[in-house]
């Protein structure tokens, strides 16, 4: 069993997995960076070591300092938390090198699924549904409306080479198919120098819902379930609930499935994420995996009564999963608390917070590495506090939230928290009718 | 339903009813001393009263101001909250009076409750077990023997006047009851001028369990599980969990079918705890019933995934319970941090919290009304915080109190942390192990 966790992270994800670390009898050492002296994990980790200043690139993404910062500390494990390292399949493997057990996926696995194109051909084989569509580049017009006719319309069409929406059409039928696809091979051809284009299913109204899992890497993958994360804004997660308000037992069933296919098909180890495209018919898509522990985990630890982290530990550690699939009891929100002014675009809000409480109560947690006179750098992401409530109900759990996030004292800088009061009060919202484009249409009221 | 709830509290539980209140959209007003100013709950309150300068008799204990507080808000409600008026008949009847619904039971259950000997009485007759004797003074020796023989070895010989342990004997046997009997009336008789003794039988080992039930006072009561409260220091308990690690299903059964015999009685209306002496032999004695919500009701919350707050204001509104008895789900413990040196033999260690951090993370509540700039009174009770706990398991919940317990920063006056953190490592506690007269032996160490 690991004694000794390096935490290879900053914030509030490091002081998440200094808790699980403790409460297992593991010890823990944070590195930090200079800026980051006198931050909560740095307190209460057994050991803290300082790897470099600001920016990311000399410490908290400098894998040197970071290895040898373990074997100073006679660390045995490291754990990579999510963002920086979280991915990189080289920092896994030089990790393996130094003989310290990196609690994640190997490296091998890590590579695979980062390689977005190697992915989904993977979960393709492995009989998870993605997108359909030609893949690559169509010979031409008739072999992409034979393409379009098998995936169904309304089907995309895109420029191989293309980006920004340039050589791109929307065909909703066969009629207007042909017209459409010789103008997007001439647009693409004009912006690319490169007219071939492909076909893709339009998924309609699609909501962003992913499923947990977690494997042993011995022939096991258990999945805890789905998380709701359609509140996006600039492909940002703002809020997640788990379960999703559309999603029953049967479609739970049905993508927990199809996401442990994928996972057993790279004898997955580790915590994991399989992200869904959900449409209007219930129909759904893999869109990618991540290879790590997720900001908005504890939605899923708060419905499936699970520590997550501790999973994490427990498998890289070696240990075999012998129970099965969670079902969620209850609801769970996570709101994210950022330093940004919802009312300016959520532009950036650094500073130094004056005045500090969370709110506490039945059902209430809130994880958060802040505290009254603690000053928000503006080097890292704006993520201040992840505010998690657990209710009997998706209804309840709204009602306790927006109890929560009134009782929220944060002052000396702007936060998401207003967001969060108005669009926990939108019909829609209250109703779940709601996908990723959502937030686009949501207008943001400027309080009096 | 009720629409604006008048707290007649200070505190932790004031703050804990404001939640609750706000997440059911039921307004709230706070009273408060003029020492009470700038607490949280007048803070969070919808709107807050000024009701008088401590002491609690010019204040918190006077009822012509809270009627008065609760009149000028237009409150349409009135909660006790624990301690104060909570259990004061008068103060449920004089609401009565004034058109104001009190969440609590009725002003004759109270009474009746509140009365030691009515209350044993009434239990008895509804069957609960109490501990058996001969309840009145017997008439001579050979009487007091029957009696004990009744009852069953050992006994306890009591003086009908007495107190202090003036008066009383333990008898083990018939062979040493006679000596005893006459030794305890010559010493009651010169102690009280009134010789006559009663016999009870002597609990061995008794821990103190006592059971959560809610009653709609329309015939329906139902039990939420049990706590263990042995735990105590003087009759003022520490710690408390649920459930009891002595008690299975089968027993919780019998003593939640006892307690609800008991409530239904008296037909009875609200939150209340039957208190009951569990001995060696998992026997139990009706002790007392305590006729509002607990200091410890919140590890029945987190174990039934219950708001006994709720429930106490659904009933008082007039609600039936349609939903039974829920039956305990992974482990919950609580410790009371109060502002007391447990190095000093828990003196009170009133003053100015310079620095303040509470626990947080996945399964850990902490239910409090103290802040950094906070200053303790040395008017009120001493308790500033209560740390609760909630994992699968006991020893899970143990592991997680300690980190709980090492992450809680107070500064600037003595608290009773380093008391739990002791006591969670004791053996005896470990292997749960202890009865109400632990604590007596129990040695503190001081720290280095």
């Amino acid at each position: 069993m690991i004694k000794k966790v390096l935490i290879a992270n900053r914030g509030e994800i490091a002081l998440r997995i200094i808790r699980t670390c403790r409460e297992m009898g593991i010890k823990t050492v944070a590195v930090y960076s200079t800026i980051d002296r006198d931050s909560l994990p740095v307190k209460f980790a057994d050991e803290a070591v300082c790897i470099g200043p600001p920016p990311s690139a000399k410490s908290y993404l400098h894998i040197p300092s970071i290895i040898a910062a373990a074997e100073v500390t006679g660390a045995d494990a490291v754990h990579p938390g999510y963002g920086f390292l979280a991915e990189n399949a080289e920092f896994a493997r030089v990790c393996d090198d130094h003989d310290l057990t990196f609690i994640g996926p190997r490296p091998e696995t890590i590579s695979k699924m980062g390689d977005k194109s190697v992915a989904k051909e993977t979960m393709r084989e492995a009989g998870v549904p993605v997108v359909p569509g030609s893949g690559g580049a169509v010979a031409d017009v008739a072999e992409g409306l034979a393409t379009a006719r098998e995936a169904g319309f309304p089907v995309m069409i895109k420029a191989s080479a293309g980006g920004g929406g340039r050589g791109m059409r929307m065909a909703s039928n066969e009629a207007e198919f042909e017209k459409l696809f010789v103008a997007a091979g001439t647009e693409a051809a004009n912006a690319f120098g490169d007219g071939r284009l492909y076909i893709e299913k339009f998924v309609e109204e699609p909501r962003h819902v992913e499923i947990q899992l977690v494997g042993d890497g011995q022939g096991t993958v258990v999945h805890f379930g789905e998380r709701e994360c359609s509140i996006q804004r600039r492909h940002q997660k703002l809020l997640e609930e788990s379960p999703s308000p559309v999603v029953d037992a049967d479609l739970r069933e049905r993508m927990g499935r199809a996401a442990i296919d994928g996972a057993l098909a790279v004898n997955y180890r580790g915590a994991g994420t399989v992200e869904f495209l959900l449409d209007k018919n219930r129909d759904f898509y893999f869109m990618e995996m991540n290879t790590r522990i997720q900001v908005e985990h504890p939605v899923t630890e708060e419905v499936t009564d699970t520590d997550l982290i501790e999973w994490q530990i427990r498998v890289a550690s070696g240990e075999t999963i012998t129970s099965g699939d969670r079902a969620p009891r209850g609801h769970s929100i996570e709101c994210r608390i950022n330093a940004e002014d919802p009312f300016r675009n959520f532009s950036p809000s650094p500073g130094t917070i004056t005045a500090f409480h969370s709110p506490k109560g039945r059902g209430v947690r809130c994880d958060t590495h802040v505290f009254a006179g603690y000053t928000v750098p503006p080097t890292y992401d704006s993520l201040i506090a992840k505010l998690i409530v657990r209710e009997d109900t998706r209804e309840r759990a709204i009602r306790k939230m927006l109890r929560a996030l009134d009782e929220f004292i944060i002052e000396g800088l702007h936060t998401t928290v207003p967001f969060h009061q108005q669009l926990l009060q939108d019909p829609r919202f209250l109703a779940g009718d709601f996908d990723t484009k959502f937030l686009e249409r949501f207008e943001l009221v400027k309080e009096g």
